[in-house]
């Protein structure tokens, strides 16, 4: 591959967003912490004051997606998102931000402290990651969300929604940064581009921007990997799956699979694929199958399954032979891959050789069972009769969710505020001579190592 | 750039070993922790027994390194890292992985812990990363060192140290699985790799690999986050300031920057960056200079340090006048750029777009100073009256060190065992039906979202 660094037309522009980004960044981090909450309020002063101008803004939106829903080029699900018209959607964007507003701040939190030696403290406090760049969905609340996620956590971001909700996004921004200028947080701590060539110059920012967040599927996440030195705190596929263990109740079996699969079939942790223990073939499995079918879940089946459930009248209608690839495919609509397994731990293998280590869960009452599946399993949500639609920030009490990262670093399944923080350490030594480590190495003194109370940041 | 994802003849081989580690790590995860520790004992051992299978390797090693310095194609310094057979050193890589043993277990910590609901509750538990790709320079005692690590984090690992350790890494290697075979612990835990076209094709294979850790300069981490998918935590350039604030006690200035400049200068954390308040030029400034001459440091100054030293005899044969790209420069050797600022916001400001947010310290009494130092700083580790060469894990007393971190993702400054984890949720329904949300969100229980006291894992 080549390098990143790319001059193109836009990228320029590019260079100048990303360092006005930083520019503020840095500003800000003088600013007391207490007026990220001065400029939230301010933020939703102003988008109250001037909702018909976004409402306006979004009415054109719609209009031209409408166009191309009735030329078959969108979908109604995409429509019906950009929509901030509709009853109590507004308000919710606004109460969002008070919500977001209320929560404790992530920054400025000791998470170490140790005493070096005599007169010599070291604290490790969280602090924001800097930069950042969100590219999302065609969804126009998102910008403000997100918008209050960053001041709140104290990272300057700049956002990049679908091009379906531009003109909402361009006046929601817009709105924004007259709101932020009114404040001691820089106007430019928040900025939206429009276009996806401005993203591909964004992208070789590495020196001004700290973390890249694609809010999307798999292909635009590996894409952004493929053509960034910056971090990528990605949310890739959700190839969730239920197992039905030996000793699973049947109607913990029956509650969890279903919901896991039928409640919200677009969401990533909707379940795809479904583990039946082979004992259970004669006898849970046929009920198990009998609801997803009166679901109307179509059943990509292996051939114990498959031949287990043949007599069922319905079966015709709803079940075929699966294939390897359906093993691997987020499905997002109504379709279940069906496989049998002899255990537990055969079921933790196919799993972490074909999910997207996202969201599974085990129905057992088997403790042994329990404890190999959420020790096993590579994933970030492990559970044990509990539906997969609980993966949420917001269903775990974090107040609010960034994304739900598919990562392994970092931050791992929903991501809440503590995401967006990183930490910083603080040394200071109020010795007569200052401290060096020959003191310690050369001479005298002595390492401690001592712990201290975590309490306040010294600084 | 084109996709990572190479076919060359390495590929397959490459592929094979990234799947081996994948399986030895998914392997591993079910065997007890306390296993870890009888691995790395069992690894000592096996070194002890064979050490001079390992020092013959070792002295074949330095044959061929003495004679590429002969012509002038290795460092002196290179070849002298080389050698395992100096006193004590084949003793201080034994007790090291004793040392990691004494540790404390970094997985299997619960970092938060919720009830959901009546009978629902969650646990967010420390876990390995998985696979890790670990690059390192001609050090064959990092080999042992990084191995230790790894298996006491759960993590397995491809190790590819410089090619000049070679004959010392392979035996070496072959010794830690042949301990490894006796253990619990897979063989393929940790494996090595020789050469650098293994190396691309690895980087390629982000379905099993999960994290990569250049230990190295600049060049080779921005040259591997250009050519893989996979997460990068690199140590890049080590571009150290320290500032002398107007308020400098005068010793402490004199003492923290010569320490910070001359104890150790091929180091990352030593100081490239000295920047002197404007009332000190005709004070402080010249004491200083003539210090940092007498260690024979050769001082790039701006324009008005430079014209306040010019009458000290030495500075004919030590100063020059500074270009702007000195500021941005890594000597890692007798040369140190030298700028006036009139404040310490603007100190703030050169370092954050001329560091490598490393290490910097301030010498000052100014609260305030500090205060702005500590807080406006963009870097991993902002002192106060204490030298740069700090920064490193053991002098924290983090135990053993992984890598200084110049990102400000996952893992930032020195990185201890606690840099090479991440975490996963476990839930658990011990209702009767299991745990639906619809049993929340559409019928009649609540979320609690309690805290919970975090104590053991649930499994």
């Amino acid at each position: 591959m080549s390098d990143p660094s790319s001059s193109g037309p836009s990228s320029s522009v590019a260079e100048a967003i990303a360092k006005a980004a930083r520019t503020a960044f840095e500003q800000s981090q003088l600013v007391d912490v207490s007026e990220r909450d001065l400029a939230l309020r301010a933020i939703r002063e102003v988008l109250e004051e001037k909702k018909d101008e976004v409402l306006k803004a979004n009415k054109a939106d719609m209009e031209a997606a409408e166009g191309l829903l009735s030329q078959g080029k969108l979908s109604k699900s995409l429509v019906s998102r950009l929509d901030l018209s509709r009853p109590g959607k507004f308000d919710a964007m606004l109460q969002g931000i008070s919500d977001v507003a209320s929560l404790p701040v992530p920054t400025g939190q000791v998470t170490f402290a140790k005493e070096i030696g005599p007169g010599l403290d070291l604290h490790r406090v969280t602090c924001p990651i800097g930069v950042l760049l969100v590219i999302f969905e065609a969804r126009p609340e998102v910008v403000v969300n997100i918008a209050a996620l960053a001041i709140k956590s104290g990272n300057a971001a700049i956002l990049k929604g679908g091009k379906e909700s531009l003109r909402t996004a361009t006046i929601l921004s817009q709105l924004i940064a007259e709101a932020l200028s009114k404040t001691s947080i820089p106007p430019t701590f928040i900025q939206s581009v429009s276009t996806r060539s401005e993203i591909s110059s964004l992208l070789a920012q590495d020196r001004y921007i700290d973390l890249v967040m694609p809010r999307g599927g798999n292909e635009l996440v590996r894409s952004i990997q493929n053509n960034t030195r910056i971090p990528v705190m990605g949310h890739a596929d959700g190839i969730c799956a239920v197992y039905v263990d030996q000793s699973a109740v049947e109607e913990k079996a029956l509650r969890v699979v279903v919901e896991s699969k039928t409640d919200y079939m677009a969401a990533c942790n909707a379940a795809e694929t479904l583990l039946i223990h082979s004992s259970l073939l004669p006898t849970l499995w046929p009920k198990l199958a009998s609801e997803l079918m009166k679901n109307n879940v179509c059943l990509r089946c292996d051939p114990s399954t498959l031949s287990a459930i043949q007599d069922i009248p319905e079966s015709s209608k709803f079940v075929t032979a699966s294939t390897e690839e359906d093993y691997h495919t987020e499905f997002l609509g109504p379709t279940l891959a069906v496989k049998t397994v002899d255990n537990v731990n055969e079921a933790v293998k196919h799993i972490n050789s074909h999910s997207s280590h996202h969201t599974d869960s085990i129905i057992t009452e088997d403790e042994k069972s329990m404890s190999i599946w959420c020790k096993g399993l590579d994933s970030a949500n492990c559970y044990v009769n509990a539906s997969t639609r609980f993966a949420d920030g917001t269903r775990y009490g974090l107040g609010t969710e960034v994304g739900i990262s598919t990562g392994k670093t970092h931050a791992r399944g929903p991501v809440g505020l503590d995401g967006l923080v990183i930490y910083k350490y603080m040394m200071r030594s109020r010795n007569d001579k200052g401290s060096t480590i020959a003191d310690y190495e050369k001479g005298e003194t002595r390492y401690t190592h001592k712990d201290l109370v975590k309490s306040e940041p010294p600084f």
